[in-house]
């Protein structure tokens, strides 16, 4: 990997501001906090195209006695089983379960099934998070 | 103001990438668009305290027949007269108007006016936009 | 307008905190507050159409003695007249002003124009907000 | 588990692009689909108080090569064991991985636990994504 050298001007006041932040935040440099806004941003970038490399994970919370539930999201996942890379299985307490599913593949593509996934029925609150990976 | 200047290392991919996205959004310079990522990490950062000083453009459609939501609009501007500084009404079609009011205050205070405004009859769609400004 | 009415079936549990909600919101009705949630619901799916009709608030920081930075805005906006409805202008400061520049257009359209106004030299802190307007 | 059966009465083009939308994400019924926008409503409320309990999916993509990273994720795993339920870890190729931890806790803690864990020198993009669950 080549690394490159850039000077970046910038107001006194806006970089003590900064660097409060990062400080906060654990940095260990920032040169590591810049690049990772600029990683982030290209990400973000990325997402609307709906052909770019992608993952996603589809955090799911729904009641575990809803066994047709776990059925059909074993389906779901077969289905699509190019797509699925993983899932991992919690117990918030006795009645209630998060599933969180990683999905790999074109944005587009990969957003559908997540969709389908936190619209069947018995599942509480979805949340779908996709990065795209080109840049990584 | 006083400029200062700092270097960054980040690998040559990474930077090519980013010339590649700054380059389509028009930015003169990588230092410009570096000190655009910094200040809106920095303005997003300071949205999680309620005291810091803010500016909120409320966004709202609604049907402009509904005589009652702009007299309550009228009211709930002039009982937040402190944090109001200006609106501006536009008419998308014969029936449907956008109004986008715009407030002053610390985070807390703009976005409960804010959530107010969005929550009146005859409001079809709302959107609060909060931007901290102590950075700028 | 026709009205329908549908039934919809709940959890005391989820009713009762959904009540607690909204009456903090300051809706008037569960009718009201249930009409937002599914009318935002769509406006956000069309945003992923690039075609689909929409206004955007684009939200601009910026310091006033950039004369250049407000020369270019107005050459932007006229260059982009079929697009820019309206703006708005007001002083933050002494030196700092906040400006909000209403588009209208297809959501691809307006988001590039948008894109490209916070991307001046000067621009402080800017930020987009569209909003699908099929639904309204 | 107690039903209640309310009424909401909405505009018939309303309901139509309503059950449009629902249709395509292949929600079984209405009552599923308002449920889940009602959920994640409260949900995104309850993320405002920091001592809500929640979950949070920290989402990292890094190269496995930075063993020192690997490191400092195991320790800074168990010096907040009472917040980490659990980890999953993919190899998106020979080099880079995503690795999805799942945080429990009161939001406020949580969320700064995930930030430093972003934060760490050697990860390449991180998201945190939060889940109010007292709703569930």
């Amino acid at each position: 990997m080549n690394i490159e050298r850039i000077g970046v001007s910038l107001e006194k006041e806006l970089l003590a501001a900064f660097d409060g932040l990062i400080g906060k935040q654990g940095y260990p440099s920032r040169s590591e906090a810049i690049r990772d806004l600029i990683r982030q941003r290209i990400s973000t970038g990325q997402l609307a195209n709906p052909k770019a490399k992608a993952v996603a994970a589809v955090f799911l919370v729904y009641e575990h006695h809803s066994t047709k539930l776990m059925g059909m999201l074993a389906d779901l996942q077969h289905s699509h089983f190019l797509q699925v890379i993983s899932s991992m299985h919690i117990h918030l307490n006795e009645h209630v379960c998060l599933e969180v599913i990683v999905l790999r593949g074109p944005v587009g593509e990969i957003n559908r099934t997540a969709e389908n996934i936190i619209s069947l029925k018995g599942v509480k609150l979805g949340r779908i998070n996709l990065l795209a990976t080109e840049v990584a």
